[in-house]
């Protein structure tokens, strides 16, 4: 990862501000002969648009994506892949108050230190916006994995907000398209919603914490040292904007477990390996294990709120503000097919690095 | 991160596995005139070294380190530095168990199904021992830093071992140098003496929680949006044997916070911006905001034990397997050390990235 | 650089087709606070343009650049600059006969065995058209490098076109933008209108050689062993199109050379060492002397020529091909300013490697 | 390439001085499972040797290479391969002169300029010696590469010193391996040993021309627009102490090529397309063709002669230099194997990049 760039071979860098002309992704080292079309990659845009219901911000961005280079007669060519989506819904309303102080809690104030300039309005390269960028690239990624891997199956959902956690005896994949939440737990839905309502009619936020599943990967994918598959997965989640922790497996749980209770007993499947438990979240070594590969995430309330919080502006003063706006009161809500987005991108990375290194898999058991 | 090398300037390199002739990082990009001997690298490994009291595997190895290159009469010259570290406590026992069966929750089955060979004498290049040749590179890193930003302090220690945690009330940073488990908390210290010496006597292991601090890093390093401080964090955690989640700052409790509880609100200091609290764990954005940097890492505990566990040979048999050897009942104790190295070795290249595009923080306040 | 993208710090992908919607370059890692607009970049853009004189390929494309990000009232913000240039004039023309055909000395059936795959009109991705994303990077690149050396010049001007060489005896810097071949010496332009013109009507090509000279620049720059400065300059000069060697100070008379007529001799001046000559180009052990750095690279003539040349089709089948069309005579006019936007771009990417590993020049003479 | 490392997947970092205690290349990205011992690499250090005739430097160095990681049981597992090779011939004299005084064209001034410190002694990392450390990694990239493409020949050779070409008329593959000129051309072998002979009697030194060549490569390796297979190959060659110029195929000559000879035309032969010959060596568009891949360098003579040239001291005073000690009359003979061993590693590592991508070629013809 280089400063807006993430990824080995299957390299997206994004660019654009919130409220600039356009933002994408512009996408290196696609496989050629990938089949793809702009209704492909907007199926995964409309998951995460804004304004499609009460719980998330009510700005509206059709977030219409165009492609721009790198595909010909509906196919990729192998050649650089341009994602465009330009902004439409850029109000212009005053941005006096947040020009001139910083949000507590925002990258307002970190920004305007290092480069003494910033995109004020909305949030500018700091914005959750940037995020559709990478949700375009992992459309893009999803559809060249079929093509390499064609088993393997992402789903990101909601596992807990603020302090409600979803009951894993009630988890249910089919549930997941069916509730605002992406959450596999239909009565958490439920009382998510008047949670939710509540904390949002008093213009206050949430956390929340998101899962992401790769179902299907083979085993083999991911490398020593520093290209293991959980490391490049742990940047990759922990780079989505408030993500402040990043869980393989057990995670953070680990910390907890005996030798004896974590090791994932091994046995001989119909074909390959089997295990009793999946503690390790699919990798052991940085190498997935053919298992479920299982990441998880912390995302902090968002701190565009309504409740007055102090602090000081750009000459040194200080003084209050409230953030007035149209904001989400769970932003963990959209990072779900963020979080999904990032997940199809590094799996096919390390899908290219490994074939790049090893071709097939060279050690067989059985 | 490519393969096994990390950083964007500041680029460390691993090698070796753990019972070939020898391991150690090469380092490519360190700034020229820093004063360096070999003494002042082994500082740090010796903190790391295995078998300086019974909580840490019986191996002995003097881990000692060798400057190969890129030092000239005492200082660094800008070009690569090798750190050689030979082994030397190679116990020429028979290996036949692990070579031909998986232990469950270790990387033997992934490094066989991926590459079709493996050192399995002690794990190879998946040993806890390549964290040594990362000890050695933070040893040089943490001199460097104190050419550019010399009131950095970087400190690392656990605060969980198993299920018992420390009590914050209790923290005292003068404490961490007088326990083997480098806690700050004198009591913890003592209750998981006794706890770790019961499970080491059983042959069983168990996971543990580290937090890494590093203090008087400067506002702005950072940079948007796959380069942010907390991923290149969260990346070089993760890449640590056996580590299975990583925090910044409030970490996964976050998704329990109100945007409210969770701002940090600003005040005005003497020498700049001031904060009530420091749930981000110094990072707004991706972007350091002078507060201290806070990482906490989960550790799991070694596969490595003496229960019995079932798993499959290399020719597909069902079978069980016992690990017999010298082991580390908890193998986060050694994680500490590993961690401030790695620390320190972002920090350093994020205090060349930014001065390389910046120069010096272009935004002022006040 | 990694695929479609070149450069350590200042970052500059490329991205786009010779007949898609547009291309463009994405730039990550240019300071903040660079003041650049729209037609500071169009100003060479339009020296790159075609169709300008006879003597250049009589496509007419605006190459209108925009700017959709990274840059906030008149300055960059640090964060990456999307500059895109659409295309607009794409001749519904048919395609038939190079859509099965291979051209001879073309990328055209390359790209077809590797990718099975390629955006055939006007060569798609392998077109001299993604130059154009080169001079825009460049044209940033100019604006940034005022900001840390302001004292460098970029040049670029034609030393050669088939078999006709200039005379430096003839040389003046003031008569390089008096002519369409940007030469410096006068004589040379006048005979190499005529020259080019009878091959013009014959439906020929030549080839060239371009010089690019960066006066200004610091000692200092460059790194060993791979990051030299003429390393990059050789790579990014044989990057571009066409061009079949490249060459720094003496370049391949090097060989003809004995060490002593080789040697620049070494004087005290003013301002620090002197050289008696520039053999070297500039550059010693892959770092710039101060001197001017003198880069000089040769390109082919185009493929595209009004000849019967004998080739195959898709299927296998031999056939003779002529490429009608709109075509360069000596595509090296063209790629003077793209020249000059490499060695832009060069220059500065060292620029902030050195200060991020560097800071300033630390040995100091006299 | 970053600082000390190139390649994009197979990657060698080189590392160490020319009198410190060691000298090596970290290679990362090595496919597992090339069969590879200590003496198949030493097979080409031998050949770059110092000492082998009077026409080499008299420095008397074994070059002995040792693996210490990254093989086992004779073979690679796929992790990080150190090769490394003692110093052992550092003469302990007095570096008096050469400590305070700059050789014309030697990059002692430029060193002591940016990094304010250098390792003098035998010129520290500026020194050729560096070059065996790449010799190491190419012999392991040659065995590598039979796993993958195993009809690949790669043999460099020289084609001119002084003023001096070899006759093609002459030229003899067999004959390359029976002067010490590695030259294809029996007559001009012996023309070079009398011509030498005068030249280092005298204490001067000259120039010379490296051609390298790689038949059977395979079509369709390199990639756009900077990952090209001859801007890699270009970056390659001249990061090679000495090396001021690089051609591929036609090289400059290609300035005064019609489009009309320059075509290389197209036939069908029985295992795919043929070409009538061969000006673009081997690549079109940056990707290989199939047929041979031609590239040429120009080596300067050394700077270290016996003639005295005029300098300054590093406190500024203008004085003089005579370079007394073992230098190469004609640096370039050495060069021809380190030419060779940059070919290697470019080719195996855009095998790998190009299976990484595109798995196999994806565009039949016929």
């Amino acid at each position: 990862m280089s400063m807006n760039s993430f990824g080995h071979l299957f390299r997206v860098t994004t660019w654009g501000e919130s409220h600039g002309p356009a933002l994408g992704a512009t996408v290196d080292g696609c496989p050629p002969g990938v089949a793809i079309d702009e209704s492909m990659i907007q199926h995964w845009l409309d998951k995460r648009k804004p304004g499609q219901n009460k719980f998330t911000t009510q700005r509206r961005e059709p977030d219409q994506v165009k492609i721009l280079s790198g595909v010909f007669e509906g196919q990729t060519t192998g050649t650089p892949v341009q994602l465009m989506i330009e902004n439409t819904d850029q109000r212009s309303k005053d941005y006096g108050d947040i020009m001139e102080k910083f949000r507590p809690g925002h990258a307002d104030i970190t920004y305007w230190q290092k480069y003494g300039i910033r995109d004020y309005r909305g949030g500018g390269r700091s914005s959750a916006r940037e995020t559709a960028s990478r949700v375009a690239a992992g459309g893009l990624a999803r559809e060249a994995i079929k093509q390499i891997a064609p088993n393997v199956q992402i789903t990101g959902y909601m596992t807990q907000i603020g302090p409600h956690k979803i009951d894993r005896d009630r988890f249910h994949w089919a549930q997941i398209e069916q509730n605002p939440f992406w959450t596999p737990d239909a009565q958490a839905a439920e009382d998510w919603a008047a949670y939710l309502d509540d904390l949002r009619k008093s213009g206050n936020s949430v956390g929340a914490v998101v899962e992401v599943v790769a179902r299907g990967v083979p085993a083999g994918l991911g490398a020593p040292v520093y290209a293991k598959l959980d490391t490049d997965l742990a940047a990759a989640m922990m780079s989505i904007n408030a993500v402040k922790g990043v869980e393989i497996g057990e995670g953070m749980a680990a910390a907890e477990l005996t030798g004896e209770a974590n090791a994932d007993e091994i046995f001989m499947g119909q074909n390959g390996p089997q295990y009793s438990s999946n503690h390790a979240g699919g990798i052991l070594g940085g190498i997935s294990t053919g298992q479920d590969v299982v990441v998880r995430f912390a995302v902090k309330p968002t701190s565009s709120i309504l409740t007055t919080r102090k602090t000081i502006t750009k000459s040194g003063e200080e003084t209050e503000i409230i953030t007035k706006g149209r904001h989400d009161p769970c932003v963990g809500i959209r990072a779900v097919p963020v979080g999904e987005a990032m997940m199809a991108c590094v799996i096919l990375d390390h899908l290219l690095l490994h074939r790049g290194q090893i071709g097939e898999n060279r050690g067989h058991i059985g």
